[in-house]
């Protein structure tokens, strides 16, 4: 579950992209993430999806605060990685979030 | 942690909100979720974020299927509440995803 009480920065990333190459996107995303990002220190977690139109694919990413994601940004190496990966995309959007509280259903 | 094998659907709702209305909405709807919609058949969790700016609240939802949240969208008390929920919003946007991957820190 998520939780509010973690202090984490969420920064939900939104790729929009052809159908044909939603896939794609997904792989290099993941690949990415899995050899480069989640060794960056302050990285908590990526969690990419896809519409069910396969026109988006989004992570809704945790940070361990904002202070870590601007150092990470700040690595030229990081920043080279992150703006590859949006220039596959058509367009990309990254938002920032505080998680302010979270319900599970009745009984969970 | 979120989990790509339990298989639910996830829905991010996007409220966007005047600055001065923004904690409001967001009390709003954690109250709708609390007393009503965590109760639905099929809800599994909902996350409230406010963005830093103040002028976006966001939900990412859990739903066990498509199929669980159509019922839901089906039943005219829910149907209503979603409905008033978002006229509080200056725009309301719901978009459905399959989560598809998620990644933790390494040595996490």
């Amino acid at each position: 579950m998520l939780d509010p009480s973690a202090g984490y920065l969420t920064v939900i990333n939104t790729y929009a992209v052809a159908p044909e190459r939603a896939e794609a996107l997904l792989e290099l995303l993941i690949r990415a993430t899995e050899e480069t990002l989640r060794y960056v220190p302050g990285f908590v977690t990526a969690n990419f999806h896809m519409n069910l139109d396969r026109t988006q694919v989004i992570n809704y990413a945790q940070w361990r605060s904002g202070d870590a994601l601007q150092a990470a940004a700040a690595d030229p190496k990081v920043a080279a990685l992150i703006r590859e990966l949006a220039q596959v995309a058509d367009s990309f959007t990254p938002l920032r979030y505080e998680l302010r509280r979270s319900i599970p259903a009745a009984g969970a």
